[in-house]
């Protein structure tokens, strides 16, 4: 389904549909600073749904202003309680703040949200401060494409910072904030599976480290072996920081805020932030074009007899998978 | 670039292209169990060769036979020394063994691939065992294509058992092993952030957890904290079982044989083998043919001159990223 040009014939003849129409009024009123314009128009994304992305198409041109912090690490650090503190702090010196929070899909549970918006309650009512959180419904990558979508969003709605929050310590967590142009990971006494996973290469070196809940007697040992690995990395001009917190009191944020500032700086000064930018965005746009063919595939084939047979074939070990699947793709071709 | 059918005409008229000759006297050769056309295949599936896919086709509807065990869990916790000793109880029972660890791309070092080799090395001049791994070269979704191809074509090569293994308490990691009929998950004593991520369900409950190095001091707690997380989580007819151990020494081994030889037993009598099987079948055609496109769109655009102006818009702020994906859709749609 082609997405029509912006600000094309169509709307300046007066002859625009109405969901279009729509759009551009939701759109114009995010980027005069409406929160409830703002609120829809990140649950459009969410949903998938095509006025979500006409209202980026908007708002598109004003975004990129916003320092963009994305914030990972394992369950049970105090991200959010991070993010908290962090949000104390840039409202003291007078920025807007935008927080995103992606919540894993938890089959049994929902305890991490719920405490992630008790941990955040106090913001809740400061109109400076945009708070939400998007559930990963297992769509394959499409979560990272909402989440990057709803960041634009947040960006072009004048949040001077924009906090994107996931819990996970493995690839696919990785990539949701790796549209950020400062990637913190937070870590505890006790994260020793992620500390081996940086060690082992499984987890990419993020550019500053954070140790939260220093107040523990192993935080000192945790910080020699993070330490340990880093000296291992190579340097790329950037010293990655390991900076220690106990968010809860407030402790440590300060040296956590001058860190974030002076990697911007570095960033800015030597030229990488627009690189980084435009591997960001061209990373963003193939991964927005892939899971878009992935889900017209899956659509197409939801009530689809033929693949059912495809699958029949496959199960009783007729068909082999790739042959499949090569098969699939000449059918959507002759389809297209 | 279409496949064609298994077995068609032009074969048996004698007209085939040599390199499907070649594929079909591999795919022989594999079946009569010759390691070194097993190992070839592999590479040639691992290289994404056409030749690799080809072979697969040929042997497919030999395989289904294997018990397929996929184990995951942190770095360090010692998988390759439980897969090590797993690997001798099999051997003791006269069943075969094939061995797929999927190594992360690591940036800085490669001692877990050194080490993990060193602790499978006892069985390395066995015949009965075929030892591979496969590196993570950092393509989105690939490894985890010809990890299957790789298990499918040690599958039809014999092997009463295959051992898939991945690094990673994430969601990418989880899907490699996704294909296997009984996954393990394995920690240690310390392993908190993995049951931060088991308890926020941001990783999917196993059918059996290990727990390994277990002489020491903390490992009664780290059981405790176990169950505390599985009595939150759904049952569905199977109690996922926590063995644990000390590979090393190869202690607790016959009680995980008798663990995972339950759990088969259980699969089997239920009929969920077959509908596991069937979902994960899917799910790889799905990927399979996703990866496929992802792959073709990319390698169209490396040199491509459109592609890089359409990035230096989105780049400028003028075009947003899903904009972009469309018009590169609508692009290859009619390159198609």
């Amino acid at each position: 389904m082609p997405i029509p040009p912006r600000g094309g014939g169509a709307a300046r003849a007066g002859i625009m549909p109405p969901s279009m129409a729509d759009a551009r009024a939701l759109a114009q009123r995010l980027l005069d600073g409406d929160r409830r314009a703002l609120a829809r128009a990140i649950t459009l994304v969410e949903n998938d749904d095509p006025d979500g992305y006409a209202v980026v198409r908007e708002v598109y041109p004003q975004t990129g202003r916003a320092a963009v912090v994305g914030l990972t690490g394992p369950p049970g650090v105090g991200k959010s309680t991070l993010i908290g503190a962090l949000t104390t702090a840039r409202r003291a010196a007078g920025r807007t703040v935008g927080v995103l929070s992606v919540d894993p899909s938890s089959p049994f549970t929902h305890g991490a949200v719920l405490g992630d918006r008790i941990r955040l309650s106090e913001h809740f009512l400061d109109p400076g401060v945009f708070i939400r959180s998007m559930a990963n419904r297992g769509a394959l990558g499409g979560l990272s494409e909402a989440a990057l979508q709803a960041a634009l969003l947040m960006d072009a709605s004048g949040k001077d910072d924009v906090f994107l929050e996931t819990v996970g310590v493995g690839q696919a967590e990785v990539d949701i904030i790796d549209h950020a142009d400062t990637v913190v990971l937070a870590l505890m006494p006790g994260s020793g599976d992620s500390i081996q996973a940086l060690k082992a290469g499984v987890m990419e070196i993020p550019d500053v480290i954070v140790v939260n809940k220093r107040d523990h007697p192993l935080t000192e040992t945790m910080v020699r072996e993070i330490r340990g690995v880093l000296s291992l990395a190579p340097q790329h001009g950037w010293r990655v920081p390991i900076v220690t917190t106990e968010a809860a009191r407030g402790e440590g944020i300060d040296e956590l805020v001058a860190r974030l500032d002076e990697h911007r700086a570095h960033i800015e000064a030597e030229g990488t932030l627009v690189e980084r930018r435009r591997r960001n965005l061209r990373n963003e746009v193939l991964g927005l074009a892939a899971t878009r063919i992935r889900h017209r595939l899956e659509a197409a084939l939801a009530d689809d007899a033929g693949f059912a047979r495809l699958l029949d074939e496959v199960v009783a070990r007729r068909l082999d998978p790739a042959s499949a699947a090569a098969a699939l793709l000449e059918r959507a071709g002759a389809d297209a």
